[in-house]
Parts: C-alpha cells; sequence; structure tokens
C-alpha cells in the first residue's frame, strides 16, 4: 500500500515549542520522508504527560528548543525508509519512546528493557541515519523529542521505536499505552514484581499511580493504600483497586511513620509515582523491614538527589526504579494492546478530557489540575 | 552430660569494656546460670571484628557500657536453662548475634534472615527473660553485646541464638563463620545472587570484601575487580579470586568512572565492604545500567547517609544491603562448617595473628593495620 505522500516532504500542522515556558505554536510544518531504518507515522492521538511538560518548563537542562513535544499517542504508518520491514505503511502503530532494537548489549541481556541502539540521537533531538532532524519551519530545524516527536500530524521515528499493535483498538484510548498506564503496570509485574497478599503504598495518585494501584490488584495485592495530598483523589483511586487512603496533610508524624503504624511494621512494596525526592525517601522508609521494596518510578527536577541511612538497605529494604515500566516496547505494548481489548486493563478510564491539537496549550494547563488524569488530543482535524 | 558447673554462677575472666575508648580490662566476671530459653557457652576462641571496635570507640549512639564486647566466636555448651532442646552440654556451638527462631514474622517470611524474636532485648545489651544480665563484677551488672559477648570465658546467650555445629570442626577456626566470612560469601550467594559470567567490583579487601571475592569466584564470576586505598592488599587478594585491582588514589578520575570505563559501561554487581557512605554511592554508580545491583555490606558511621540521583535507580540499578549475609544462623552456619571442614571455603586464610584473650587491647590495635584480617584470642588459659 503506497501512499500518495510517500517519498514526499509533507507540510502538516504541529505544536512547535520555540522557547521554554512560552506557548506552543500551532505551526506548519515540514516533515521529510523516512530515510533507511525510519517510519513516518500519521499521528492521530496523543496525550500529554508530565515529562512534556517538564522539558517544557525549562527544567530539563537536556531539552533543546525549538522542538517538538509529546510521546504518548497512537497513529497509522504513512511510508517507511529502507531496510525496515516490520512495519507497512497503514499498520496501526505506537510509537515508543524506549526502543528495542533486539541486538545490542541491553536487549540481549535479558535483564533490562532498555535499548542503547537509538539513544545518543534521541537524546541529541536527531536521527541516527545523518544526526539531523526530520522537521523544519521554513528551512529552520526543529529537534526531535524522546525519539517520538507526537504534538505533530505527522513524525519520524526509528523504526526500533515502533510497536505494531492490532488495528481493532480504538487509537483514541491505546494512546495512553505509550507511557503512564504501562509505566504503573509494569513498575508492578516486571519490576517489584508483587506478589498476591501483598501490602502495596501507591504514592501519588495520578496516571501512574493508579495504574500501580491497578496492577497491583490483579496480582492480588491484599491491601493497596493510596497516598495523595488532594483528598479528592480518593473516589476515583477506589475504582482502581486502592482500598484505604493516606492525606498525609492529616498528620503530624512523618508519612512514613504513619505507614508503618498502619501496617504493623511497614509494607511489602512501595511506589514512588510523583518525582517529590523526599516522598522517594518516605517511600524507602515506609516498608517492612527484612524485604520490602520500594519502586521510584516518578521523575524528580534534574540535579536533586535521594538519601537515606545505609541501616535502612543493611537491614533488608530494596530500592529499584523503573523505566516504562520495564516493558520492552516493541514486544510487550502489542501484548498490553490485547489486554485492553479484552477488558483485562482499564485505558478509558483514566482519559478524562477530549481536545484538539489546536487546545495543546489549554491542556497543558489541564494536567496541573487535580481532575485530569490524562487529557487525549485528537491530532487530524 | 551435667557438668559440675551446673546451676552455679561461674566466675570466669572477660574482658570488660567500662568506658569507651578505654583499654578494655580483663576482670574476674560472674556469669549467672542460663535462666529458661537460655544457653551458657564457655568460649575457645574469638575474633575481633569492627562491630566491636566500633560500639567500643563510642561511636554507636546505641552503645552500652561497662560491657563485655565480641561476636564472632565458638565454644562448647556448658549448660542450658529450662525448655531448651535443641542443644545440650557438651554441643560444639558458635554464638550468633542474628537470631533465628523459626516462629516470628520474620523467620517465618521466607523473605529474610532477620529474626524478632530477641531484638528488644539483646538491643538493650540483656536477656528477655527478665530483663536483666547475667553478668556482673562485684554484684554491678555488665551489659551483654550483640547478644553474644564472646570476649569472656562463659557467656549466656538466649536458645535462639546457638548454631550447633559438628564437633569435629576447630573452632580456633571456625569462630570466623560467627561473622564476617559468612557475611562476604551471603552477600554473594544470597543477597546479589551473583551468576556465572558476571562482572562484579569489590569495594574494601578486608575480611569481609575478601569473602565477597571468594563468594564470586564460587558463583561463577569472570571478572572480580578488588577496590582498596591500600595497594598492599592486592598480592592476598588474588589468592581470594580478585582478578584486577584499581587503587582509588593513582586515578584522578571519579572511582565510579575508573570502573566504567574498564568495564565498558559497568559492573554487574557492586560490594561496599568498608562502611564509607561515599564510597556506597561509588559502588551504586558504577553498576551497568539496566541492571546493576549495588549490595552495602559496610556499617557506616550512625548518622551518616547515602545519596545519588534517582536516576540511577530509574535506569535500572538495584541497591540493596546485607545483614550477616542473608544466612539463617541456626540453619546455615552448620551448614558453612561442613562446607568448610569439605574444603569448599577458606577460613584458614583469613586468621593473621592468634593471641589470648588476655592480649585483647593489642589485638584492638592489629585491626587497623593493614597486614591484619583476622586475630582469634584464644579464650581458655
Ligand atoms: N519512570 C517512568 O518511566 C515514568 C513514566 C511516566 C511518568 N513518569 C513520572 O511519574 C510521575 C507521575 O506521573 P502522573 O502522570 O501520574 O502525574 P500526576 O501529576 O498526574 O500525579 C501526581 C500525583 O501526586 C500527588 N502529589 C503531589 N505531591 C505529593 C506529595 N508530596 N505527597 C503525596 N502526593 C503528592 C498529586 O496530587 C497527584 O495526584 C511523574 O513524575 C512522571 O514524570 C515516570
Ligand atoms: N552487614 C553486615 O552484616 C556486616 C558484618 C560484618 C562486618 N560488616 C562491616 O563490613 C565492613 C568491612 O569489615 P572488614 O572486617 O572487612 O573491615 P577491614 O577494615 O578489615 O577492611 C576494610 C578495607 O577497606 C579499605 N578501605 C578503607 N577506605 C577505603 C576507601 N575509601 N576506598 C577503598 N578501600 C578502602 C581498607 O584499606 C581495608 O582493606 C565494616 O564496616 C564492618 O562493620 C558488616
Ligand atoms: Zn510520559
Ligand atoms: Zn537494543
Ligand atoms: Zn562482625
Ligand atoms: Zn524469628
Amino acid at each position: 500500500m503506497a501512499s500518495s505522500t510517500q517519498g514526499q516532504v509533507i507540510t502538516c500542522k504541529a505544536a512547535v515549542a520555540y522557547e521554554p515556558n512560552k506557548p506552543l505554536v500551532i505551526e506548519d510544518v515540514q516533515v521529510a520522508p523516512p530515510q533507511a531504518g525510519e517510519v513516518r507515522i500519521k499521528i492521530l492521538s496523543t496525550a500529554l504527560c508530565h515529562t512534556d511538560h517538564y522539558t517544557w518548563s525549562g527544567k530539563d537542562p537536556e531539552g533543546l528548543f525549538p522542538c517538538i513535544l509529546g510521546h504518548e499517542a497512537a497513529g497509522v504508518v504513512e511510508s517507511v525508509g529502507e531496510g525496515v520491514t516490520d512495519v507497512q505503511p497503514g499498520d496501526h502503530v505506537i510509537p515508543c519512546y524506549q526502543a528495542e532494537c533486539k541486538e545490542c548489549k541491553f536487549c540481549k541481556s535479558g535483564k533490562t528493557n532498555l535499548c542503547g541502539k537509538v539513544r545518543s540521537a534521541t537524546g541529541a533531538g536527531v536521527m541516527m541515519n545523518d544526526r539531523k532532524s526530520r522537521f523544519s519551519v521554513n528551512g529552520k530545524p526543529i529537534y526531535h523529542f524522546m525519539g517520538t516527536s507526537t504534538f505533530s500530524q505527522y513524525t519520524v521515528v526509528h523504526d526500533v521505536s515502533v510497536a505494531k499493535i492490532n488495528p481493532q483498538a480504538p487509537l483514541d484510548k491505546v494512546c495512553l499505552l505509550g507511557c503512564g498506564v504501562s509505566t504503573g503496570l509494569g513498575a508492578v509485574w516486571n519490576t517489584a514484581k508483587v506478589e498476591a497478599g501483598s501490602i502495596v503504598a501507591v504514592f501519588g495518585l495520578g496516571t501512574v499511580g493508579l495504574a500501580v494501584a491497578e496492577g497491583a490488584k490483579a496480582a492480588g495485592a491484599y491491601r493497596i493504600i493510596g497516598i495523595d495530598i488532594d483528598s479528592k483523589k480518593f473516589d476515583v483511586a477506589k475504582n482502581f483497586g486502592v482500598t484505604e487512603f493516606v492525606n498525609p496533610k492529616d498528620h503530624d508524624k512523618p508519612i512514613q511513620q504513619v505507614l508503618i503504624d498502619l501496617t504493623d511494621g511497614g509494607v511489602d512494596y512501595s511506589f514512588e509515582c510523583i518525582g517529590n525526592v523526599s516522598v522517594m525517601r518516605a517511600a524507602l522508609e515506609c516498608c517492612h523491614k527484612g524485604w520490602g521494596t520500594s519502586v521510584i518510578v516518578g521523575v524528580a527536577a534534574s540535579g536533586q538527589e535521594i538519601a537515606t541511612r545505609p541501616f535502612q538497605l543493611v537491614t533488608g529494604r530494596v530500592w529499584k526504579g523503573t523505566a516504562f515500566g520495564g516493558f520492552k516496547s516493541r514486544t510487550q505494548v502489542p501484548w498490553l494492546v490485547e489486554k485492553y481489548l479484552k477488558k483485562e486493563i482499564k485505558v478509558d478510564e483514566y482519559i478524562t478530557h477530549n481536545m484538539n491539537l489546536t487546545d495543546i496549550n489549554e491542556a497543558f494547563h489541564l494536567l496541573h489540575e487535580g481532575s485530569c488524569l490524562r487529557c487525549v488530543l485528537a491530532v487530524q482535524d
């Protein structure tokens, strides 16, 4: 199936971040054809995630401007470059910021979902082939972001970053499997490996924290304690499996002590889904002596550090972290989509708002309102 | 086999620490008979370990004085209190500072070697039964230490803290299995679970670090990199399996970077066997992205904290710690003794000095000389 645009530069709408902390600009952008090992995708739906906001805000020292943000999306392959065999035009896909080449030291280790193949390019906002961008506005290049740049009607990504999914899946829903929901589920299933009967603490009840709760419930956790400074979160959280709610503001004691008291010694597993380094410490220290495992999911601001007494670890606690929930993107995102289609995992329930790409600045503001979990943008008009 | 001293107060020699940082005093000490659930042991051999020195130095805020230190020892049961069935007079035993009651939440968890049964008493320098000490000098009580107090010709311990061992084992050797050697081996086998082919870094090449190297070699590690600021350690370390040696003083770069460069991305497992919080950070950060696991074995001074960027964990490194190498004391110390008797693990090789209990102050000084690994004291005359 050859599209009429194949081999051509496509001019389309995209939200360009010209400067940190300035409104994104909806622009006509030129998207060059995919080169060898690259895939050009027509993006149908994209959600917004905190990592987009973090880079946009200018707090990310590795953020490059001007750029096209966005990394939680779904679309259809428009055309492929030389040598691309795993996907073809018309395939339904989710672009993945964690690549999976199946060949590098990381992919072959069997121990991690991180992949080294295209990282040096995606970190620099360019494509591997020529270390250049495929995006431009009036001839001036615009950087890629996280190897995905989904705030655009068309994007170009490396073939190792494309998960081909069941075409029956609604793209305006499963786009969420490109980041937040998958991350939360995987943190429980892959990184912590929570067992039935466990006591679990979830710090932060946004999309990621709720997906952790959902994953923990599926794993058979016995108590799932949700911790948030916004008490409004509890009603929604119940639907995702949270059995008890603690607001640190209701207590004088440090939150780790509150949890230790509540659980006769501490929780079996804890998850930090906020990005706050003092909460990361509390999440470790509320774990049960001897075996409690804490997983850092939230992304802290650059330069911030976590700390604790080494005695916390010497007496048996384990400190871990997770990136994309430990899921191997090309292999496992399609599997997550199937689970969604079989109604084994929630997705629709995380979508609180729907808008158009042109409303993206408003959507960015919503991200910081307690009532918004995920806002999905329709990217084509 | 009833001993003539059964039921009697025994007066014997012990090294009493009256005050922090003052020489120990060899005294006539009264050792009361064991009460219900207690065992009185005639100590034949004891080694010195850094934890003894740490408490003696006054740096341990939980240290209690006057006390009888010592926790790496072996002896023969002299008599037992009411209800003690697992050992009887004449049994050869190793007193264990990690108890194993087989009944508490910890013991039954299957996830840890820590035991909660007698901790509140051993932490307070007394016995569970009456929360009093069995040691006195002229009627004035002397605190117990770590539930072992082996710098004495006789000591009283809880029955859950006694490992019965093969009577063929030489007590002046296997006393080392009461702490340092077991800790190092177990850190590798139980806590890290090092696999064949791994690259391992060992920070600190004292007894604990050398036992880590030995354990890693037995596990089939491919490269075992020893790191010490004392280059004299390398010759000995070779005999324990260390394949490469790095002295941080020979490098301008941070030691974590030196190791990353040396290993094309970092080590699979690292072990901190010093007790230095900045080395603990380096040990974590020299681990390979995606899977590297760092185990804290060294005990840092009170109040000190470890720190790192959370990104280190989010990108797949794991931070753990170990107490007594994760070995269940009563179950596994006898197994370690058998392994020694079958020449499957070294013990003799860690003993660099032999002295008498009366030389204990000199032995304490030796602990801080590079040439001393373990000094074993003959406790009876
Ligand atoms: N590791 C990964 O691969 C990965 C992937 C996606 C997202 N993330 C990160 O996960 C984090 C959560 O993402 P999200 O989309 O769910 O965010 P969110 O903002 O929707 O949710 C955060 C929640 O934490 C609560 N909170 C804030 N401060 C708190 C505190 N001190 N104590 C308790 N609760 C507090 C907020 O009220 C909110 O409900 C972010 O840091 C994001 O960057 C990481
Ligand atoms: N977790 C446990 O259950 C447990 C049990 C026993 C001992 N320990 C602890 O393990 C640690 C090691 O015990 P040990 O008996 O082998 O001690 P040791 O003093 O014999 O060995 C420490 C080694 O570290 C080296 N060193 C010191 N500073 C260094 C630095 N900055 N960089 C590199 N090397 C450095 C020294 O030269 C020495 O060779 C101690 O802290 C002890 O308290 C812990
Ligand atoms: Zn995201
Ligand atoms: Zn790869
Ligand atoms: Zn010790
Ligand atoms: Zn127990």
